[in-house]
């Protein structure tokens, strides 16, 4: 049986991936009585009194909605709300495993901004926090810039800023090894989606400043007619030379490659025409831009994907459930660019004195990685002027 | 302590009385590849191809949102969606130990009916079923309708018919009691919002002809200027002879009172006037209309009321753990009229030979209760052409 069979035998077996469990036993009235009518209407009184003692009273502490239209599911694009059920049920059990959060998987019936924003806006009292997951560019950008606006927790689209994070702190400690600055190298982002943009912006919060990106039309350049309006926006502060062309051209003399595209988009040829010392994270899933082995051969210095089976795995679940973690303890309000940014450091320095080409970032399962975020994230926040606690 | 203080030092303890678990552990990479990624895309491309597979690959088969926007909550009026929190979670509590269902608290921002409906709607998806908890009347009524008229799962308002259900189902045994018919008796209902005028409902579904429903303000009567919308409505099929006046014109040779008002609306010279061998369910909470012993010494052949510390107590929880259970086993698109019958009738036929004076309903502890009401509930299903198993 191949992965896929033996996931829907796994899923078919289990009917669901949660389940929600209830902490007070009901084994007579009084429990009854206690934890429902009529003593429940104290609880009641004091929120109402004092909103904030929701947090003390109820679940909302720990709680993350994972909200999805369905729109961008995986690889799989638009398939609606109902078919991306399993992959929020999935990310529900992360938040739980690795970051002791309850999460709940909430998947949307319709797809328009307006209606997103609301549902949302809607719902969120039950909540400490949103997670965004799988909604298309440039819907995305907007639901989530318009519901940080509206909301007083932390909305946070993952598709966008998890990958970001763990590519920003791979990126701190390649750079080491190449001995090389943040602000000197001319990056390459192959894919100019949620993703692509994403990582440009916080790369930039790192102290990068010279980037191209490249979608399926060539690079993103400013004046282009075919860009989309994000895609527009960054090439404002991206390819200040205003370079034309193609993903071959973007990657002559350039550092680092950084592709969330589609496989086979890098060839040797192209790798060569790179700096010294280049890095390549190829994270298109489950086939990359191009293969570890062959970016080595070709001469790159460090090399990552989004593979498990390949040293170096840029996988957003080192990222997530630390900073939701680091969030709801702090009772932040917000998810700041700065949160962002302490994050990846976090995960950068985890990796210390063990530094090496195939070893970049830490393992999805280092058991220190959501505590060490979390920690990070929680003290930035309080710095930010975020903190609720 | 008391029950209050005591309530509210448990939910400190607990903070939340649920918790999301996870089914599957997520130990290695294969764990996590076969749960998530890039396992998890072929049950959403299953569920992408036939909607109905969601109910196999996902927990949609189990699970019901608790959804409120605290416009009515328990005898605490408009606190809000926030502060209705903990009765949601109490409600979540009671759906898991006595149904086996996987329930989630889902609190609202706002309290207009476009909203919660187009909310309720958005959400839909992820869930086996909707309950509707203290929405104020008449909100409530047009919320329900809506929502069933545009949903393919169970919507279910249980302060209306939950309530209903068990007095129904205490009815149908008392009247064995006092060999009296349904269709004969006259009956009072104190108390003219969502329960009274969902108990009135019901019971005219189990043949009941003759009815007053008594507000504030009087006894409901076609043509007065007082009535709320909903009251209008129940005006045109009750009290056919247009008696106005009070609740104490209304009881005067009624078989039946029903209370669901306020404490001390039935005085013993009321009941003095009922007819012979009278019932009187008084379920205001915690202080019922007429305490059990005063209205036996004024009369009354049979009386419950909604307290755990008097025999037949008429409580909630005996209806809907096993109404959402029934609908959930057989995947119904809708919860009807002749559901909530055959919820009434399970329930009464739990009491059996055993009947009595002060056993007339199954106590909530009753371990048979639920199973019970979800067969019945189940087969009506069935018969009624909405169950998808």
């Amino acid at each position: 049986m191949d992965i896929y069979e033996r996931s829907l035998k796994l899923h078919e077996r289990l009917r669901g991936k949660y389940e929600v469990r209830s902490l007070v036993e009901i084994k007579d009235k009084e429990a009854l009585s206690e934890a429902y009518t009529p003593g429940v209407a104290q609880p009641c009184r004091e929120i109402a009194k004092n909103p904030d003692s929701a947090y003390t009273y109820t679940r909302k502490w720990n709680t993350v909605a994972v909200v999805s239209d369905g729109s961008a599911v995986l690889g799989l694009g638009n398939i609606g709300g109902l078919a991306g059920l399993p992959v929020m049920e999935g990310k529900a059990v992360l938040f739980r495993e690795f970051g002791g959060i309850d999460a709940i998987p909430i998947v949307l019936s319709g797809q328009d901004e307006d209606d997103i924003v609301k549902a949302v806006e809607m719902i969120a009292p039950s909540f400490g926090g949103i997670n965004l997951e799988d909604i298309c560019a440039p819907k995305c950008f907007a639901v989530e810039k318009r519901l940080k606006e509206k909301l007083d927790i932390p909305v946070f689209h993952d598709d966008q800023h998890g990958t970001a994070i763990v590519v920003a702190a791979a990126l701190m400690n390649a750079l080491k090894l190449v001995n090389k600055k943040m602000e000197d190298i001319r990056i390459v982002i192959c894919g100019a989606g949620s993703a692509g943009i994403a990582i440009c912006k916080l790369l930039m919060e790192c102290g990068a400043k010279h980037f191209m990106l490249t979608a399926r039309r060539g690079i993103v350049c400013e004046g282009e007619e075919w860009l989309s309006s994000a895609q527009a926006e960054i090439a404002k502060i991206t390819n200040r030379e205003k370079v034309r062309g193609t993903l071959a051209d973007a990657v002559k003399g350039a550092d680092v490659f950084i592709g969330v595209s589609a496989p086979k988009q890098l060839s040797q040829e192209m790798v060569k025409t790179m700096a010294e010392k280049s890095i390549v994270f190829a994270m298109s899933n489950p086939e990359p831009e191009i293969y570890p082995q062959e970016a080595l051969a070709a001469g790159a210095a460090v090399v990552g994907t989004g593979r498990s089976d390949f040293p170096n795995q840029i996988n957003n679940v080192l990222a997530f459930p630390g900073v939701f973690r680091g969030a709801l303890d702090v009772r932040a309000r917000d998810i700041t660019e700065g949160m962002k940014v302490a994050a990846a450091r976090a995960l950068a320095d985890l990796v210390g004195d063990d530094l090496a080409p195939e070893y970049v970032i830490p393992a999805p399962f280092d058991a220190r990685v959501a505590g060490a975020v979390a920690k990070a994230v929680a003290e930035q926040a309080k710095k930010d002027g975020v903190a609720r606690l």
